[in-house]
């Protein structure tokens, strides 16, 4: 039998606030367990860019990640983000190690092409990312054995190219990919944390929690409008990982990263 | 028999020009066997903190790290050079991975407290440095058990205190205590390069090096001034290192870290 493994993606929203970070960070340090943090850093990325002066560019809600914006996205989300979340563990005595995907060639990507985006007018227009990438593959077999040995990695939402360059990557992306990837070696829950309760029955209710949905679930609450807009995805990414081996997958506030509540999604 | 390791010291001056790094990170990737990589960023940090609009403080010729200071110090050390040489090595086929002293508990230290500090015009001052860590402590068990599994340690000029703060520290400082500590697994030779050929009898002459020093020599050296200036305490915390079990300390060009040339410093 495989040994529990928690993967819990905690977005830049949680990660920018010094007073929910810590809150996080003790949750997170107290789970028992083998486990791994994937953390994200947005809008602190946009904030560091501005006082340099560079524009952050949207298209559709995403970042274009230009050369200037690279380097923002390098420092930020590779050195503070998850340099604070490091210290932060260690000073909760959890054996925390930063990791980038370019660490020990652990998530290769390749550069987004061009692709065509629905604009917010109705139109569609092809869009160059920038330095965006695309995961190939992830190598779970240094990340088990750090966590064999005591470890708790702690990933940024960066991979690398394998040609010496970095690339921008969606953390849950990242979180997704690192827990299909490890779910040979372990039975893998992968917990999604945001703001609100879990996937709700109606969405101004965080009472309303639904959970437990299952693919036949899902279908219906999407035909009936339950399941709508940016949480689409996130129910089919959902799906996807549990496809390729994910036990299960949590949908949940961040003050709920031990699973206790939350939307639980899994095959029946 | 304790098995060979190579510990690289490379300064801020070379990794922040793109020709020079490029050059280093290809003598680096093409030596064979055990080897570590400490790297600095100096100036990198003073003009992305000036680009912030945050002035640096230099008194003595060390830098005064006050908090808006470590934000980019944490960033541009940890995050924008560690990671440029990270993916640069795997592009090379090193299988690198970037650490700051926080990363895995490697490298503890605590915050040094005010010091007495000769100012350039002889007098004393006392100095609050601000976030600066002396290291205490450098855990050798995980550096070694991923050398082990053949990951060659990238070291950011990081610490912390075990409280969740992260500590500026001087990164040859860091290259020392790590070669000390990885001294009770392998048989260590530590090499520091900088812009010279190494220690030079004449200081115009880079022709002049000085190709083998051992206590009695350098304190002959010293005493008729052909050691001085910066150059003492490097041959101080040299022969520190190797009455700590270090086998050798190499100075040397930065085009030349293989160390078959440059100056080497032994017991005798």
């Amino acid at each position: 039998m495989k040994e529990k493994l928690n993967i819990i993606k905690v977005g830049g929203g949680v990660v920018e606030n010094a007073a929910s970070l810590s809150r996080i960070l003790d949750q997170f340090a107290s789970m028992p367990g083998r486990k791994v943090l994937v953390h994200g850093g947005g809008r602190l990325a946009t904030s560091v860019a501005a006082s340099l002066g560079i524009e952050s560019r949207m298209v559709g809600g995403r970042r274009i990640t230009d050369e200037k914006m690279l380097e923002v996205v390098t420092m930020v989300y590779g050195g503070l983000v998850n340099k604070r979340i490091v210290a932060g563990l260690q000073s909760k005595g959890v054996r925390a190690i930063g990791l980038t995907g370019a660490d020990g060639d652990i998530i290769r990507s390749h550069r987004r092409p061009p692709k065509r985006v629905m604009m917010d007018d109705g139109t569609e227009q092809v869009v160059d990312f920038g330095f965006v990438g695309d995961v190939d593959k992830v190598d779970a077999g240094l990340l088990a054995s750090l966590i064999e040995s005591g470890v708790v990695p702690v990933v940024a939402p960066l991979t690398h190219d394998g040609g010496g360059r970095i690339l921008n990557t969606n953390a849950d992306t990242i979180a997704s990919s690192v827990a299909q990837a490890l779910a040979e070696h372990y039975d893998v829950t992968l917990t999604f944390c945001f703001e609100k309760a879990g996937v709700l029955r109606d969405a101004d209710d965080d009472g309303s929690v639904i959970s437990f949905i299952d693919e036949e679930l899902a279908g219906k609450l999407i035909a009936d409008g339950t399941i709508a807009g940016g949480m689409i995805p996130k129910i089919e990414n959902a799906f996807d990982a549990i496809h390729r081996g994910v036990r299960q997958v949590v949908i949940t506030h961040s003050d709920n990263i031990d699973g206790s509540r939350g939307t639980t999604i899994k095959e029946k």
